[in-house]
């Protein structure tokens, strides 16, 4: 950890803002150690006193929480106006969490002061200084965030810095930015930044710290934090995976990243950054919200090749194609197969899957010709590895296993009654496995999961692994749309062993028809790596 | 469209490497009039000669497309080492596609020349000129991707700034400084083309414009676009949405919103940005990825406000916490808990349909709360106009048109014989029509198709006018995907009598029963504009 810089983590408080994000008490708790792993200096908890949960949180962790590097903040508003900092019950239960360090939001835009406050501006001032005094008179470290400072600084520069300045004096030891509504950009950020310095004689070993909280309504949360950072600033708040109302706040790993990989700077305790990408799907796995592909460093797609026009260059030189290695961030490189892709990207993806093709130049030509010939009827295997692997293998070994033959099947979807009465789906499969012939039934409430439902219930009695199997995700695409439903019909399917998951693909002139193609690649795929042979 | 800065729209093509994006030259075309429409100046289509799909698409685009502000720029490689570039196959495929822009794509970065190219510096800075001069020759205008620029710059400023003048001396209107790897952070940038500008000699009425093209590897590419712009640049790249490899191109929206809103330029032909939310999703319906709702300016949540602290305030003085007027471009406040559009969208909508609801405040109302209980299931009338006014119309008159009366409908789908073997599929659909109760079958090659058969034969003999209509694009969408086949179904469709098309939605736990829904209202819609009452 440096000692003269924070990586302040605000994904507990401020993240939680997010559309569609609820985080329990548990969750928080569950997400804390994880930032402490990663190595951040702070962890904002939440709001106690004014959010039930959050006050639980703060005594939770008391006994349940072993952070080894960093140290909790509770976050709160400045004291009411006309009541002492004493006698704010608000402050008061900021002391009760047993914090050590208090974040203190406070006004800094005299628009707001007068018009959402309802105060004056002398009177505002005085609510920071009191307040932060009165909190290290306790004992306890205080950050003050200045909200919609930028904004307020833009329109009174002088009244803005003043709230600064309240701070500074009454002790406060990081006085952060505040770009609230998120519409700066970096230029700005730069210009004011350096002038705020400037007007206040602040020094690189003043007794207290700039710091920069940014959203990315512009697009330019990371920038307007690098432009901070560079400009002066020595604290760094953000959120893991960027979370946040509205656009979200500064991704905290991309900031870090950048300024650790790029700047040159240590920031986290121990190695916490090779850890980036695992830390970031964990903490999404709590939230529940879908990791997004694109995201900087850690996405899934950071690392992925598409163009087969790099791939046999990458062979060679893959520092001539990566920004940086991804192993840096815990992320791995990928190849992706498609049209785009050459026997030069094929073989890359094979020794991916654990296959070493060096040499076998036919092998690697007939695959390469079959993809070519797949994704010109529609298939796609970017985002279905499992099905090429199992295409790579019938190339290699000559065949597909043969886990089971299709006899026959059949779906029935119906709806008796007018508009709004629930339609009815089932399924039948008949199938020869084990050396007998399976007939099952099965419901869903469409055809695919009553498909899915009969496949399964039709090949379990001779492979019981399957039902440690789960369809996870579900994906149609309408290929060649001129034609309308005469169309090719795409289906992707993603499913799970609880460990791991895979993901398939069928093509066909019929939904239910490339579904049933994607389904079967699925449960052959999960046997494979389920060690399970035909029987 | 501003002369002196150039808006370059690079989705169909750097775009469509994106992980998991594969477009039809059907979906090019339907993508470019939306851009156009933005009023972006360029729209590059692809790389025809390379990919056989973007030759088509060149092709088609001649006859298909009618461009009103943008121009098509083809995609390209400058000639093969050893080679004259009049006989280079593919630099002769970019003067077919006809294309009057031509995108050289260039290696810049002297460490790929030699170890991606296998060539020798000199041989690359003559295979620029030769090519540039080539097709300027033949009347193109030559646009001259530097790629690996900045890296190159960094490595070696010498060789990657001869490659802009040979580029220059040539005859290129535009030389692009591509940050391939997408690793740049704006300070970097901003010296770069400080320097570059310096050497060159390059000024603001130079014959020649600097052009920027950023990926977001370090989630900087928008600021990076800034940061070139502020520098000298008056050319920008970028795709809609960001799509892109890895993790994406600059998003073109922030960046145009940017310079517009925030720095005062005119970039866009006609009122673009006030359009770009819709444009954004009717983007991503096409290209079947979701949108994302953190999206800066365009997303779902990108005005959305959840702490409950704000809400009084926001309603008084909404300037004071949203960066912009989301109104500029085509987005909307939105409180949380309360959800999506206002009724003034709703007002404006049914002004663009023909209705003029000025003043009607309670049916605004409740149209309004309809399209949000509609929209929280997971319907969306964006790309579904006919169904929105359906519900408009119904609203207005206090009912739906009864042009038939459903009793029930069934699809069977099924296969007999092994893998490979075509399904077949038919349905049986029962109804009331014209006094009378009408049963029929219809085949298809899919349960919608043969559903799609089934409806208009029980319908056309009382409403012979359903002939002349045609179902020509099916969409399908799986919402919640985190339930795999249990999820929910959206379905948009849209048909056609010759002269015009709509577009319907239809949602349900059920694939089959969406689609219905979807079917069923196409046929109202065109029976309503076909000027015929029910019988």
């Amino acid at each position: 950890m440096n000692p003269t810089f924070d990586v302040y983590d605000t994904t507990l408080r401020d993240g939680a803002q997010q559309e569609g994000m609820n985080l329990s008490v548990g969750d928080k708790i569950a997400i804390a150690p994880l930032l402490d792993e990663l190595g951040v200096g702070y962890i904002e908890g939440g709001w106690p006193g004014a959010i039930p949960k959050d006050t639980d949180f703060f005594a939770r962790a008391r006994t349940e929480l072993d952070l080894k590097h960093a140290v909790l903040a509770a976050f709160g508003a400045t004291r009411k106006a006309g009541v002492r900092a004493e006698d704010d019950a608000q402050v008061r239960a900021l002391l009760d969490s047993q914090a050590p360090v208090v974040t203190l939001v406070a006004k800094s835009d005299v628009r707001h002061v007068e018009r959402a406050l309802r105060t004056t501006p002398a009177e505002n001032l005085a609510m920071i200084s009191d307040t932060v005094r009165f909190l290290t008179a306790e004992g306890r470290r205080v950050v003050l965030d200045a909200e919609h400072f930028f904004d307020g600084y833009r329109f009174d520069a002088a009244y803005t810095t003043s709230a600064v300045v309240a701070a500074v004096e009454a002790g406060a030891e990081v006085v952060t930015l505040c770009d609230t509504n998120g519409g700066m950009l970096p230029g700005w950020v730069t210009e004011i930044v350096g002038e705020l310095r400037e007007a206040l004689g602040h020094t690189d070993d003043s007794a207290y710290r700039l710091g920069m909280h940014a959203h990315n309504d512009s697009g330019c949360a990371v920038a307007n934090t690098l432009a901070a950072v560079e400009a002066g600033a020595a604290h760094v708040q953000g959120t893991i995976n960027g979370y946040g109302e509205r656009t979200g706040n500064a991704d905290l790993l991309t900031v870090v990243a950048n300024l650790e990989i790029k700047g040159g700077r240590r920031l986290l305790a121990g190695d916490g950054l090779s850890e980036a990408t695992r830390i970031a799907h964990a903490v999404s796995e709590i939230t529940n919200i879908s990791p997004y592909g694109r995201q900087p460093y850690v996405g899934a797609s950071a690392f992925a090749h598409k163009g087969g026009l790099h791939a046999s260059a990458i062979k060679v030189d893959p520092d001539l194609y990566q920004h940086i290695d991804p192993r840096a961030v815990g992320n791995d490189m990928r190849m992706l197969i498609s049209d785009m892709a050459g026997r030069a990207s094929i073989e890359l993806k094979g020794r991916e899957l654990g296959f070493d093709l060096t040499g076998q130049s036919d092998l690697l030509s007939r695959v390469t010709n079959q993809v070519k010939s797949a994704e010109a009827v529609g298939y796609t295997y970017d985002a279905a590895d499992a099905s090429f692997e199992l295409m790579l293998r019938a190339a290699i070994t000559g065949e597909r296993p043969q886990y089971f033959a299709v006899e026959s099947w059949r779906t029935i979807v119906e709806r008796k009654g007018p508009r709004g009465t629930e339609a009815t789906a089932e399924a039948t499969v008949k199938l020869y496995a084990g050396g007998d012939r399976h007939v099952s039934v099965g419901e869903g409430n469409g055809p695919v999961n009553a498909l899915d439902h009969a496949l399964r219930q039709a090949l379990v009695r001779v492979y019981p692994e399957l039902s440690g199997f789960e369809l996870i995700d579900f994906k149609v695409r309408i290929l060649d749309t001129m034609h309308g439903t005469d169309a090719t019909t795409r289906v992707l399917i993603e499913s799970t062993d609880g460990q791991r998951s895979w993901s398939t693909v069928g093509v066909g002139p019929n939904l239910i028809e490339a579904a049933w193609e994607a389904l079967t690649d699925s449960a052959i795929y999960g046997l494979i790596h389920a060690g399970v042979d035909p029987r």
